[in-house]
């Protein structure tokens, strides 16, 4: 039997980053992938989705081109598998990337395999024992897909098989209004297959501030309908290559269904049941956040596999904290200030605790917010679509989160998080170097409306003495 | 004659940020603007040229659209005069909004003349006689044009004037390749105008750092040819409504010019000769930077005129000094960290120290860098190229300053000026969360370059023990 000091079920992003971090400490390591491998972000996630994006953001500010004197737009067209021969090249240089890097330093100690749980420190993968002091489980996620779907007349896609089509039905229902949904249904939108998109929650893009969701429904509504129900029903229609989605206050039919209703840990077929391991209702092992370990178990759990947020950051540092904690006596380590940017057009981005999350704890907190409508650089660019909310503590002015649907969403959201890591209150922020023309200054009006709420007197500095 | 506590010349953005100011203690204070108003910025500087900058941004991406399988670009075409209608439109509504802003509520505080020192408290307006307790000199500045120019049988256009054309001649020399003729040239050559640019120094945009400086020539001259010497002439054609441009390699002939060979204060014919006021060898007023004061006369200064950066940030926080320390006992304030954006495709950036600066000062620091062509997220935008070179110091890991041409680089200044404004070092930025595709983690590649420079062991922990 091989005997290893550690052994990591799972070479997507959470694991090969826990394999270099064991590998400092110890070569005697194994990493072990039942899939093709390349990571959930480089081949079905992050990767070809923005790419996907991009071609169909490029493709839709052909609306606006007139308005700045740039004529014949109107000649434009999207030749779809050309569109995604594109993202599946780049798609595959980044793939090529992984598994180049960790995955071929890695040697043979990347074992291809299913592998099982035969006791805490036993794995069998594919008939070979491995004796592991620790195991870290990277398993990931994959998308949930209801019951009996795989039954219906018409192609029913996931984000792992979206990006392999040559080619897009006529329509589509997109059944997911969440980050994956509202991303992947914009760009089919925009690519010009006509999307549906459906909701149970009212809620786009993971939105938890009830104004800010109001004005993101009314803008991507302007691209394709979003239908809110909890009573959604899927309809084959007879003799037809098409279903019916069925809400209560209509109906539309459709060529095919882009199913985005979420993602469900790879916890099957692990042969975890047997051991006893502490798991929440979902079958997910209980595990303390700050050292990834389950229980006091020689078990560490890291990645899109914990159900929590699906993103790659955090799934890395996860993977370092489980790696350093299976080779080294455990440490709590500190996370970071949560972080989520949604690559849609406006950008969707939350930093800090959610509007949802400050209301449930009782939070005493204000918002400063502002419109993208008429911000200066906004319009410039021709982009002048949303609104950032910024929530601070009513008596310190500290920077609590903030949500936000708007232009370079993706950098605001960095430059806030960072200012809420660094512990940063309003009053220190709105003294900061502001250049101009530039998206920042539409920031810096939400923060001079939080500021005057919370101390209008020392909102007034926004210059410090030498 | 009328007695005032505070006289302020010139109602450009440092000049209205000083009235706002004096304001809040007393309201007799006037603003005295000689020209049409509505800022430097807003009528002829940031605004109209980020417009015509979108404006050619869009229209050379077309050249990208057949990767991404968008077919027909070829058939997209500029029409100049509808775009340079769109320039002065939207240019239009930002003057607007200057004038009802800060103007508007002025009032009869606003005087439209031209304002002359009769003594150094007495300003004399149109014959009007205004005593003033303080005056603040904030009278802006405005493009050089080489003596002589005006009998060229050419169009000499500057900035003040480029953006009223309805058309752009065929071929034009770019005269220049700093900040203001490295953003038109690139907007002008990429609208469709004949481009030459030409410069004394072989810099461009304000790069200091010789490697940055390279690859920014490198990647610009793809786009127009850029001519570097100090013996560059320019010379009529008889009978020709051309001129010929000659450097000791070459020449061409072009149907003219735009002249972006800096700014000049504006401190002529304002009276200032006959009052003892120290002066630099420009004739720009000595003051110091903290307070704006000139001397210890009760006389401020403030914006463009200074002949510092004539960027709209700083022109509002001197404007804001000068302006609080004409009405309140005189304290010095705390610059902040300096921060340049120069909105060319890719942007060029600089904050805090400039390579040039870190040299001469003898500073022992170490460099970080990234180069963008191969970054994951500029590689998805079609927008991978550029370099950003991060300097820290040698001993501690301060973060110094930055130089970049790249993606995002307007996002990236505010990052990185921000972090140097708040004092971190290298470690504790490596150490915020960046998100992921993203362009920041590209500059968190030149970080960990730069921290794993100054102390290889302290760069592993981008986690922190909670």
């Amino acid at each position: 039997m091989r005997e290893v000091d550690v052994a990591i079920i799972g070479a997507g992003s959470a694991g090969l980053t826990a394999f270099s971090e064991v590998n400092r400490v110890t070569e005697n390591v194994v990493i072990i992938e039942a899939g093709v491998g390349g990571t959930t972000c480089a081949r079905v996630g992050c990767m070809p989705s923005k790419v996907m994006i991009q071609v169909a953001e490029d493709f839709h500010r052909r609306e606006y081109l007139a308005t700045e004197g740039i004529m014949g737009a109107e000649h434009l067209r999207l030749d779809i598998p050309a569109a995604m021969a594109h993202v599946r090249k780049m798609r595959d240089r980044f793939v090529a990337s992984v598994m180049g890097g960790t995955v071929a330093r890695a040697g043979d100690r990347y074992i291809r395999g299913k592998a099982r749980f035969c006791g805490m420190n036993i794995l069998d993968v594919d008939g070979q024992k491995i004796k592991a002091g620790k195991v870290i489980l990277a398993t990931g996620s994959r998308p949930f897909v209801p019951e009996g779907w795989e039954r219906l007349p018409v192609p029913v896609y996931t984000s792992d098989t979206l990006f392999e089509q040559e080619d897009f039905p006529a329509s589509l229902a997109v059944m997911g209004t969440g980050v994956i949904g509202l991303e992947l249904g914009q760009a089919l939108a925009r690519m010009g297959v006509e999307v549906t998109a459906f909701g149970r929650s009212g809620r786009v893009a993971g939105i938890t501030d009830p104004e800010l969701n109001t004005s993101a429904v009314t803008a991507y509504s302007r691209e394709f309908p979003l239908r809110f129900s909890r009573d959604i029903r899927v309809e084959p229609i007879a003799g037809a290559s098409k279903v019916r989605i069925v809400w209560p206050e209509g109906s539309v039919e459709v060529d095919g269904i882009l199913a985005a209703q979420g993602r469900r840990p790879n916890l099957d077929d692990l042969g975890l049941e047997p051991l006893d391991i502490p798991r929440d209702e979902h079958g997910i092992p209980l595990f303390d956040p700050q050292t990834m370990q389950v229980g006091d178990l020689p078990l560490f759990i890291a990645g899109d596999v914990t159900g929590s947020l699906p993103v790659l950051h955090e799934a890395s540092d996860e993977g370092r904290i489980a790696g350093y904690n299976a080779v080294n006596s455990v440490q709590r380590f500190r996370r970071k200030t949560p972080l989520l940017v949604v690559f849609t057009d406006p950008n969707v981005m939350q930093v800090g605790q959610t509007y949802q999350q400050l209301r449930d704890a009782g939070t005493p907190f204000e918002v400063g917010q502002v419109s993208f409508e008429g911000q200066g650089r906004s319009l410039v660019m021709g982009r002048n679509c949303g609104l950032l909310r910024v929530y601070g503590h009513r008596d310190s002015g500290a920077l609590l989160g903030a949500e936000m649907m708007g232009p370079a969403g993706e950098h605001i959201a960095h430059e806030l998080a960072w200012a809420m890591e660094r512990g940063l209150d309003v009053f220190e922020m709105i003294r900061l170097p502001f250049y101009h023309p530039v998206v920042e200054e539409g920031l810096r009006t939400a923060l001079r409306e939080l500021a005057a709420r919370v101390d209008r007197r020392k909102a007034r500095w926004e210059l410090s003495f030498a």
